[in-house]
Parts: C-alpha cells; structure tokens; sequence
C-alpha cells in the first residue's frame, strides 16, 4: 500500500478510507461524460479531518478531487489523474437559519433543497433552485456556482453566498467574507471561489443570504408554432417592465420527450413553449399577466394556458423537470451543453443549433432558461457509435462558436470542467487564460486541488470517443 | 526631468501631461483623509494610452494611482509613494445600451448618474446609486465597488457589472466576462476586479446589467424617540415580507445637522429617523405601505410621515442626500466609517457608538444603509488639534474593533484604501490575508498599481494627526 494511503490513515477513520475496485469505480463517474478511476476515496467528516487530508496531499503530491453527489454535469468531481476523491456527502448536516439576519450557515453535506425548505418556514427563500436542488449538495453548487430558473430575476448561487470557510490547498482554513449583505473588505475572495470548480481549495461552511418570499406566485405557459417567435416573445417581454422569477424554453423535440416519458398534457404539436412564472403580490400578479397575455398574443403566440389551480402549475413545472431524465431515455449518451448568449441573441441562437443539427447530422434537443439567454442544447447519441461520434465532436465544438460569434459564452451555469477546457482560450485570450492560471497557481504551488480541471493541457483537443 | 517622464511624453500628448506642483496639487487628495503629492500627472483618453502608460511604468518602476473624479472615501486615488496619478476622467464618454440584452456597455469617465438616466429613457433601471452618483465616475465606483441606498434590495455595484476590459499591471489588455447575465466560463475575475480598489489593473470599459425600472415608488418617513427602537424597526419590517428598495437611518445629530445647514423639514426633536423607500406595482405599494404602518405603530414609533405628492417625497430624499455637506460644516474635519453589522446587531452597534462616542469624549454623528447593517459613523474634529486626533485614532480603533466584535466587517461601501490597511489582519488573520496578497503578488509582480492601498505595511497604524 502506498505511503500516502498509509498517513491517511494515521488520522483518518479506516471506515472513511475506501480502496476497494467496486467503491473506487462508483466514484469514477459524474453526470457527464468520462470515467476516471482514482486510486482511493477518502470521506471526511469534518473540518479537522479536510485540513489532514489536504496536508498529507501536499507532502506526498496527490491530487485530490473533491465531490458532493456528483450530479456535475461538467465533470467537476472526476479524478482525471487518479489519486484521491475526497467525498463530502457524508458530513453531518449542519443548518443555521439566523432569521433576523436574513442568513443561514450550512456545511457543505446539505442538499440544496434542504436550505429553502428551512428558509420557508420562516417566510423566507434562498432564491437560486438548479433542477437538481433535491439530489445536489450545496457544496457541489458552490463550486460550479450552480443556476436554475429563478436565476433570471435573482441571480445564481453567488449572488447569495456572503460568506465562505475555506481549507486552502496547502491545509490553512480561512474565512471569506462574513456574515452582512456588504463588505468591500480587501478582494472578493468569495466570489472567486464560488465558481472555481473546487481548484482553490475545500468550502467547509457557507454564509447564504436569503430574501422575502414573495408572497404569491402565478405560472403562464405559451405555445408558438415557431421556434424563433418563441425567442422573440422573451425579449418582448423583458423589455416591457416586467421581471419574471422564471422563463422557460422547450423546443418541440423535448415535449414529444416528455411526453413520452411520462405524459404531462404539454401540447406535443407545439413547436416551442415557454414556461413563465411571476412572482409578487397577488394584485401584482394580475396585472402583469395581463401584460404577458397582450405581449403573446401580439406576437403571434398560438395559444395560452393559465392554469387555475397550484396543481396545474406544478404539474407544468414537473413536466419540465422531466426533461432531462426523459431526453436521457431517447439515446444511450447525452451530451448537455450550457452555451449562454446575450438575450437578444436567443433568435439566431436558435437558427444555428437548427443548421448545426442538419449539417452533421446529429438529434439536438433544445431547452433551457432562455430568459437569461442560458439554453441547454443536447446532443442525444450513442458512445460506443464511434463514427457518430465524431460528429458529435465536430457539432459540440460548432455550438461553442456560434455562442462565442454572438457574444456569448462557453458556459452559461454547468462549468468548464473537462470538456471546455480545450475551448478556454478562444474565449478567454491567452492572456486572459493566462492571469486565471497565475491565480491558481499562486494559490496551489504543488498542483493537488482538481488537476485536469479548467485549464487546457497543451494541445488538449475535445474527445467524445473512448480511446 | 526624470528619463519616465521622457518614454511618457513619446507617446502621449503633451497637454495630458502635467507636472506644474499647483496641478500636481490638486492630485494629491480625495474625499478621505491624507495629502500625498504626485511626481506627475497623466491624462488618459483611451485604451492605447493606457497600455503605454502602464508599459513604462513597469519598466521604470513607478506607482500609478488611477483616478476618476476623486471622490473616494478611503484614500484610493491618493498616490502615497508618488510617481504618477492616472488621471480618467477627461476620456471622452461613451454609452452604448442594447435595450433587448438589458445591458449597457460604459468608458471609464461616465457619471455615474448618467447610466441610470440612459437606462430610464427606456424603461430601464442601473439600480446602484452611490449619494456621489453625480458626480464620480463608473471608473471609480467600479474600483471601490459603490454601494449606496438601492443596495438594500438590488445590490452594490459587483452585482450588475457582467465584463470588464482591463488593462493588466504588466499592460496587457484582458476581457473578464462577456455580454451574458450568466457566465461560469473559469474564475469569476470581473468580480474579482470590481472593489480591489485599482491595485489589480486599469479599467478602460465595462458592460452593466439593467432591470426593468420599477412602476412606481413609495417613501415613508418614521420617527423614533430612541435610536435603538429604530433599530429594531429596521430588523421588523425585513422579516415581514417586505424588501424596500431603500431603509436609511439617521440620527438626531445628523438631522439637526441638516435643518441647520439646510432647513428641509426634519423632525429635529426626534431621536432618529428612518426614511424608507417601497417601490414595484402601485397595488403592491398600497399594500406594502399599509403593513409599514402597523409594524412602525406596534413597536412605537413617535410619528409616521408618507408624502402625498413626488415633489414631498423628494424633498425628504434630497434631505437624506445633504447629510455629508451638512455635516462637514460643523467641524473642519470628517472621519467617514462605514463599519457594517449583521442587519441583527445594528441596535447592538447604535450601543457601542454611544459608548465609544463618551469615553472618548468625541463628536459621532450617525446615519446610514441601516437596512443591510451597513451604518456610517461619522467623527467630527479638527486634524490642526493633535490632542483631540488621538482620542479620534483610538475612538476609529475602537468603532472597526466593536464592527468585527459583532460579526461585521471594516468597509461594508467605501473600501479599505490606506486609512484601514492597519486593521486588514484583525479581520481577516494573517492566511487569509496573505491569500489576497499572492493573487496581488501574482498579477502585478513589479508592484505599480496603486501601492499602499489594502495590504498593511509591517507594522502600520492608524495616524490621522500630521507628522
């Protein structure tokens, strides 16, 4: 057994320590693409516990590879240079709802959901919601500074972290930021970290504000027969005062999905929909729906369903929860991207998914928050069609243009991770690339915290096809 | 004349440089406290200039000290090792707005005042409104991550700045961020930009995020016969379900401060005030106000003032606004702090001013964001008196010490700048402190932008009396 297994084990519960192939491949994997096996998965439990670990990495030069519940759909949590995974989700839940603050401190073991389940029995919302709130661990949405629909008028995790405790990549634990809304106190290291994929170090707590809960909430599905109306109907309506808490888009091949799946009554002759949620005071609500309804039918929106009960808006909003697992069941391999434009551009976006589709003959399913110009194109095949695959590749890397020539972005919520890093400097510059890499490595002078994430090996090219 | 002086002069034009001492003068302060005399200063008017400038600043070693308008309250533009202040305020304006991204792309010299009215001609709203958003610059609030009274519901300027341009220390140009409202594309550099106070690059442009401008607005007045029931108001009307989009607290002094430089109808008798702005859907206003009024009446407010037309409402505003100049007037010198609290102990905090306020036998005026625990205690002195200087040195000690104390922080708006260097440690231990300097040490290794600024020298204090 190696030396560095055996410090581990010097502090370090043996029940923590796995080594065993079977335990070792269930952590290969995440819900993207890619399996990498590490050469021992470590649980920590503890704050104490982290700080050991991360020092006994430092001395032996092993790469650790923090993970939640490894819903990253990026590849986050994956051991791309083997030596350890470090599994967070067994950390007792640790939850401090202080209501007078408007803030809650949470370990890095609670599942998303969890938190605004606390937050609402006090009134109270912790605002950003990624589909997976009720299978992901806050932790993991730090790292990834995860979205979600509400991420249109609230903002993403970041814009509700005020506080982090860090264990660094050399073993120290610091604390960022604190516990008020402002605090202009020295660099934003919280914001740095939230976001930087679990490179910079462990999160061991969090600070999260929370806000108000809006005391009612009113949902309004539309259908068009076009999908670029569709796109136009969400810039109407952004600039005609009205900030909805959601905007979601669903093109015709992920209803026909759904409804495959598991029927939900979404309109399956639909070409697009979009679902839309405000939120507010009741008398609020009344009116903007007006608006909505006036904006949609001068834009020629096919029809418009304002369901009457909280029934049928959960059962529209379940619906489009079931897209990803319903688009899943359509090809063995998924392949979900996350490329973000300007709002403005969600129309032509929309046109060149549609040419990319034809050109390399690919199923491409398009949904996503569209009000914040954030689409989820999938690329539906199979991994082991080798020749489809290559394809894929060449369509994946065509989505990342069209998204950087409209003044948009590799990544709108699912991070960079594995698959982006070879696009990073035709986003970034090598220069821009460049003053990333020197934070990093000023910050993890021997490389160990989540090698073979974000930034590009030399020459690293986008491979779909197993080797 | 120095050789960088020269290498300047081969590239920028003549009239940009200035190193007359009645030029270099009137460089050599801010709104904060402390004169430092620049050797020179230099106009920038674009990009280029910036590049050149910032080259053989590297290559001669010599301080910049980037500057907008010099409305800094912490000291930011001050050019405390001399070389050269950067001066951008004279860079011709530009504004472009794309009303469908609801995004607007600034140069560094516009007002900030001018966006907001950009963004309103379109129903728009750039929601951060620092009390000097007249006349400072986007440059300069960018920098110091302004805060302001919108900051209560909307967030500080970080929370709508989505792309920078910046030019590096080294003179490289980098775009952090893009056009997107979302972008997890790598480390969040924007935000990491954004409050480093200029030690970390010049910005030469950024891209803003607007919202919908609100329909309608509500201003409350309340008056309180003690200072800490106006505490607790604040904390009550928080947890009720209620976001306003402004809750400012000021004190009697402050007040009296106000009816004696400018007669604006305060309550001069009250012991506090707190002015309260409520905005979104008419309905919601009526609502909303109503529930303002019963928590205002069951935890005893003294009087309870709602303005029936605009032009009462702003005056009330503009009372609010004359705090800072009224003030000044009452002693020759202003020490502005802006410690902040958790929203909870903003009554604790009130305790502490009090008691500091007696046993230094000083002159503290109180007024604020009180709404985000964000208070501004101003002491009142004269820097010619060296004796009463001490007691005012220890007295600042002592109001950031009572800040940590309770949770908070040193600078919840203003920024660190020099006067708070000192105290960087208290708050932040030594890692994580030197986790701030090796991002510093990282990007700007020959140490030219703004130093002094954030990072304590060996062994600084805090001296506010002349050497």
């Amino acid at each position: 057994m190696s030396n560095w297994i055996e410090a581990l084990k010097k502090e370090i519960p043996e029940g923590q320590i796995m080594t065993e192939l079977a335990d070792r491949y269930s952590y290969s994997f995440d819900a993207s693409f890619g399996e990498y096996l590490p050469d021992v998965v470590v649980q920590a439990k503890n704050k104490q516990e982290v700080v050991y670990i991360v020092k006994v990495a430092n001395q032996f030069g092993i790469p650790i590879y923090p993970r939640g519940q490894g819903t990253c759909l990026s590849g986050g949590p994956l051991p791309v240079y083997g030596g350890m995974v470090l599994d967070l989700s067994q950390w007792p839940e640790q939850i401090t709802l202080n209501v007078e603050d408007l803030t809650i401190n949470v370990s890095p073991s609670v599942l998303t959901a969890r938190i605004n389940e606390e937050a609402e029995k006090h009134g109270l919302m912790y605002a950003p919601d990624p589909s997976s709130a009720h299978v992901a661990t806050i932790g993991g949405n730090l790292a990834e500074n995860s979205g979600g629909p509400r991420g249109l008028k609230y903002g993403v995790t970041k814009d509700f972290v005020i506080g982090l405790e860090l264990v660094t990549p050399e073993g120290e634990v610091i604390r960022t930021g604190g516990q008020t809304i402002k605090n202009v106190t020295g660099f934003d290291l919280t914001k740095l970290i939230v976001g930087s994929e679990g490179t910079l170090g462990v999160i061991t707590e969090a600070t999260l504000k929370l806000i108000p809960k809006p005391p009612a909430v009113q949902t309004i599905m539309v259908e068009f027969d076009h999908v670029r109306t569709a796109g136009q109907a969400i810039s109407r309506t952004l600039t005609s005062g009205i900030l909805p808490s959601k905007m979601e888009f669903m093109d015709q091949a992920c209803i026909q999905a759904v409804e495959n799946f598991k029927p939900s009554g979404l309109p399956v002759d639909a070409k697009a929909i979009v679902i839309i949620e405000l939120d507010g005071h009741p008398q609020t609500l009344d009116v903007e729906t007006k608006l909505v309804q006036n904006i949609m039918s001068s834009i020629g929106a096919t029809n418009l369903i304002i369901p009457k009960t909280k029934e049928e808006a959960d059962k529209i909003w379940h619906a489009r929860k079931q897209v990803s697992p319903a688009i899943a069941k359509i090809k063995p391999t998924k392949v979900s991207e996350d490329a973000t434009v300007p709002r403005s551009k969600i129309p032509e976006m929309m046109d060149r998914l549609h040419d990319i589709k034809n050109k390399y003959n690919v199923e491409v399913v398009v949904f996503g928050h569209a009000g914040d110009g954030n689409l989820h194109p999938n690329i539906l095949c199979d991994k082991r069609d080798q020749e489809e695959m290559g394809r894929v590749e060449q369509a994946v890397e065509e989505v990342f243009q069209a998204a950087i020539d409209l003044g948009g972005t590799l990544s709108g919520e699912h991070g960079i991770g594995t698959m982006k890093a070879p696009f990073m400097e035709k986003e970034l510059g090598e220069v821009g690339l460049d003053m990333m890499k020197r934070i990093k490595d000023s910050w993890d002078p021997n490389g160990i915290m989540n090698p073979g994430k974000i930034f590009p090996e030399k020459g690293q090219k986008l491979v779909l096809t197993d080797e």
